[in-house]
């Protein structure tokens, strides 16, 4: 249970954080982590004529706030008999859904709901369901069941150590009791709802309160309500995020929501009204998940991943029309394309607009045509298209053809991705087109679907003769002294240097049979014919790196390199989701049967199991593990190669899930790259990429 | 030299903050102190054909910045032998002028300056000066002396550390060299003056560069200017800020700058482009001090206090029309009244148009009538008007007839200065109708006026024939169990009373004598005539406390207090302000000589100066002293009591001084509660009231 959850609503780069024991959270904007907030959720028991109880509180904050109040008084407070009592975690069970937060401790429980539904594009959207979807607002319930009390409950809600003070929601709208910082984010309860509302610099020990017993220099507010004893109640609380105006540089953009909603105002009073109807979505997304074969881990890590997912998503409008973002987590980057690609299934079972929307600006913005060369930087010749790693960082759009992330010279992290982010483009443009059946898209991009199996081909080699099926060239955008990277940067080589790489070259087959696929539903036969021709000359490029004394593929063709990695099936996962993996078997049997051999040897301890803790590792030879790539090669390994899953590597989702709910990863909710053997962040904290988790669900 | 300065414009409520040597500071909107950014400026020798000398940089920075690429890369980057040096500040001269701040050191020197001017109203001004005078940008200078050098040198202005990556300004302007944060600050050279600019994750061990040398996803990055061997150059660096649309709750407003300039952009190319008109202003302002008679300590705490109440400042507009704001410093109350009386001083020479915009806000929004009670509660009856102690704080208004501050209940800090904020309209409106002398601004008031004096009246006692000249009746809105409190609120009982307190008194005195002279100049003789005996009344009373035994005024005519405090005489300011305390002390000459005589038995070292430290002390009781008060008293006792003066009373303004300078209150630029023995701060840091200093330069 030690771990914080992202709260997100969908497209508004906002969470309300919370969940990890002796630890702040709350509301965040546009964050790289957790907030700093004190979270107050408990209750105490009233009894008639006499003192409450002291509260009782979900251990989410940390106490005392003396500092606060010597700021103004010059003094410390001395202790109170009013400090809250953190309750024990051992005494609360928590349960996390798809989209639902549960703690329950007896008759007492919080609830946070972060529902999510599938969306039409935003542009063809009416203005009722646009308020619906996209709601800048996630939801909690207090609820106490005091049928066998005797005494009244009074339940708490409430945030502390905001940036600045609170203002009470009253002073704008009767219909709102709650609090919020300035226009930027706030919480609110019906007023029939609430017993009272309490603001102290303070809560709990307030040195002072007005004449509405509150005061208004305070950083600590909350809302009140009552479960008479006999009774059980439960009370909604709307959790609402707005920023108006433009908020990105370079390309200006503001939020989607606010063509719908003029002000926080507006959308927490939204939030309480169809309160309902949102706990409906929530709890629907649970069952399903619920009613999955998945495990509980997985179902866990599917929950959790999901969750971070949607608190980097943000839909802007550029000149009244939708533009897509997905941020790179703690990084912040915009739509980093290896991310995209991972996103991809996800956002095509829910918002399957949004990947057009993003391959779109891709082209219209972020593609560049580059020079090629050999190691060495010589000779240097025609390249061709490809897209940037990124399209800027933390709102601020990098210029036409550049990325925030790539940079000249370098053979290891920030180096440029350019076949990399070709291969991304082609794998996601065809699987968006043959998911959605949206043809005319693919239909005016023909000519760049072209240009893009001509620019793969010439990475293999610019001399048609001299090609084998693997990509060699490197774009020159690295420099003479530099070489291409892939998505796994922080890794060593075995992941690292995308040239005779494995990883990149399954991919790239992948990439051949995907676009065979394309050109022949374009009716272009002969460009069909040919892609097929790359597809074959590749399989057979990477069949003949087997090295059938070890079973097993090296990662890097190149100098002798004995790395073993599981990312060896990652390119399958599009054939295995558009459903021809089968056909693509029967055609390349020996491709196949090498994988499933490479995948069976890999998959021991000591080689891609960690001998130490057992988590699945994506290369033999780093201890930097991903799991949203871990994730993809379970799912790939278990449709197409179940016969290489042996009980460690079954075993391993609860490792997985484990680790996330611990606290060195658990503080940043969901975390992507990780220390094998000690469970370690090693970076891309709070981070969405892991979302990649949900295939499992694919029927 | 141990002390961060505020440069901040005229009413942007931000601060570009520097100069306490190892601390981060840099450029902050609204913070309640100083931001956390390094701020690297310095120089490096560049023999031809060699490698560059590590750059020797002001201490204004902490490094290392590996955490930066861990982040990314997952490893810690080793030790450079780039990393900069920092100059022993042993070397460096400072000179802090009225609107400029430079730091020398040898041949290179940089300065920043924040030059203020005589501001007209800004409902009427032109455009042209508009732009010139409320552009939201200070401006920094680098300058290096090479005539001397036989190496070129290189001149380095950066950011580092900032709240997420900064972006290059020439991605929107070309005529721009700089990086920006968002849209909310940046820094900026002229493209022609620069050598270079550089960002990376480490400023000084980059581990990546892209095609421009840059990476856009880094937090640090600076401009980089080259003085060639044999020649002197000076280059201007424009710090802007910027924050568009409505920034207020309660009371919507926007920053008047925002009609004038379109974004930070405009802003920097305007800065840039008049750098040397305001680098002229600043320069006269500058001449103007060192031309006073003061002291280099006294010119020194004038000039620290100027930059931090520029940083308070807030100038709105509400419905297209002006709204003048200061912050009250940490705590970002909006328009504290108590601090606005103190500022009064300084706004009539400067914007005198900002004292009637806050006033008419006071009379429009946050005035009220209350009931009023003697202690414990009863009787209660009718009271009077009165106006709130402050509008809200961090741009939040508060409802109308409330403050954020004011709590019930209360005997101490919190509890509400219904007394002090009447007596403060009083003095405010009388002031600022004398020295503007805009009659009509009164005429309109007139009514108010002369309720304000039957408000103050019915404080002393509601039965005319029970009054003796001492206020002694507290507001109802303090609850039966509460009592009135002063400005001093964080002192003991000395100052923390309002009622029958010897402070509040002499003030009440003098607002007498100023509604005598404003009835008289509205034609209104019998409202003069009760005002001048009002006036007589409360001279009698307060004189008739004096205890001869000892020479000294008790500071609460109640329960035998004992305390002696310096603002016995504050309320004298006015009178002394609007050039009639003489004839005063001609009519009241027992009142006059009694108050010379506390005066001069309290500057006694053990009473009203620091045993320890020889700084003055506001209470012999307390040792929370508050310089903005000293300040204020210091004036009217130089002025109007000079023989009260011994030499240790004399010395302490380079006690007060010295301690501004040294880190427990240099940390947080100008800090108003101090104790007075220890120079430790107890509260009001970052605080603008000590402008009042900028009294000792009236003629």
């Amino acid at each position: 249970m030690h771990y914080h959850t992202q709260h997100s609503p969908f497209g508004a780069f906002a969470s309300f954080t919370i969940g990890l024991p002796g630890q702040r959270g709350g509301f965040g904007q546009s964050l790289s982590g957790p907030a700093g907030q004190n979270v107050y959720a408990g209750f105490r028991a009233v009894a008639a004529g006499g003192a409450p109880a002291p509260w009782k509180l979900l251990p989410f904050f940390e106490r005392p706030q003396t500092a606060a109040v010597a700021a103004f008084t010059g003094e410390n407070t001395a202790a109170s008999s009013h400090e809250p009592q953190a309750i024990d975690l051992a005494t609360v069970t928590r349960h996390l859904g798809w989209a639902t937060d549960t703690w329950t401790h007896g008759p007492f429980s919080l609830r946070i709901l972060s529902p999510f539904d599938h969306i039409a594009h935003p542009d063809t959207m009416d203005r009722d369901t646009a308020r619906l979807t996209l709601a800048p607002v996630v939801h909690a319930e207090l609820a106490y069941d005091n049928t066998q009390g005797s005494a009244a409950i009074e339940l708490l809600f409430g945030i502390g150590r905001t940036e600045h003070p609170l203002r009470p929601l009253e002073d704008v709208s009767s219909d709102l009791s709650g609090f919020a910082l300035g226009q930027s984010y706030g919480f609110a309860a019906r007023p029939a709802d609430i017993a009272g509302r309490i603001q102290g610099l303070d809560l709990f020990n307030p040195p002072a309160r007005d004449h509405r017993g509150l005061h208004l220099l305070s950083h600590e507010a909350g809302v009140v309500f009552l479960v008479p004893a006999g009774t059980r109640r439960s009370f909604p609380v709307a959790l609402g995020f707005y920023q108006s105006g433009i908020v990105t540089t370079g390309l200006p953009t503001c939020y989607y929501y606010t063509k719908f909603f003029a002000d926080l105002e507006d959308v927490l009073l939204h939030g309480l009204a169809r309160h309902s109807h949102y706990a409906a979505l929530a709890e629907k997304r649970d069952a399903e998940l619920a009613a999955s074969p998945l495990d509980e881990h997985q179902r866990w890590l599917i929950a959790q991943a999901t969750h971070s997912y949607l608190g980097s998503s943000q839909l802007m409008q550029h000149k009244r029309r939708a533009l897509w973002i997905v941020n790179e987590g703690e990084y912040r980057m915009i739509n980093t394309f290896d991310l995209t690609v991972d996103h991809l299934f996800f956002e095509l079972a829910w918002w399957p607009w949004a990947v057009g929307n993003t391959l779109d600006l891709f082209v219209r913005r972020y593609r560049y045509t580059d020079k090629i060369q050999r190691p060495g930087g010589t000779p240097v010749v025609r390249g061709g298209v490809s897209f940037t790693h990124d399209m800027g960082v933390m709102n601020q759009f990098t210029p036409p053809g550049r990325s925030s992330y790539e940079c000249d010279h370098l053979h290891g992290c920030f180096s440029h991705m350019t076949m990399e982010q070709l291969i991304n483009w082609i794998c996601c443009a065809t699987t968006y087109v043959e998911k959605t059946g949206d043809a005319a898209w693919l239909q005016a991009r023909q000519k760049l679907l072209l240009a893009c199996a001509d620019s793969l081909r010439r990475r293999d080699d610019p001399r048609e003769t001299k090609r084998t099926g693997l990509l060699k060239w490197d774009s020159h955008r690295c420099g003479a002294d530099g070489g291409e990277i892939t998505t796994y940067d922080s890794l060593d080589i075995s992941l690292g240097q995308a040239r005779n790489n494995l990883y990149i070259a399954v991919k790239a087959f992948a990439a051949w049979t995907l676009l065979e696929r394309a050109f022949a539903g374009l009716g272009l036969a002969g460009a069909a014919d040919a892609a097929r021709a790359s597809a074959d000359l590749a399989a057979s490029a990477v069949a003949a790196q087997f090295d059938a004394d070890t079973g097993l593929f090296p990662a890097v063709f190149e100098a002798g390199n004995r790395s073993r990695i599981l990312p060896a099936v990652e390119g399958l996962v599009f054939p295995l989701f558009l459903g021809y993996a089968g056909e693509l078997r029967s055609r390349y049997p020996e491709l196949f049967s090498k994988l499933s051999r490479h995948m069976a040897n890999a998959l021991q301890p000591g080689v891609c199991l960690d001998a130490e803790s057992g988590a699945w590792k994506i290369s033999s030879t780093s201890s930097n593990t991903w799991f949203s790539k871990i994730a993809l090669a379970q799912h790939v390994v278990r449709r197409l190669f179940p016969e290489t899953l042996n009980d460690a590597a079954r075993a391993a989702d609860a490792v997985h899930a484990k680790m996330q709910q611990s606290e060195p990863l658990g503080r940043y909710a969901m975390v992507d790259q990780v220390h094998s053997a000690t469970g370690v962040s090693i970076g891309s904290r709070y981070y969405p990429r892991i979302v990649t988790a949900c295939l499992w669900l694919e029927p």
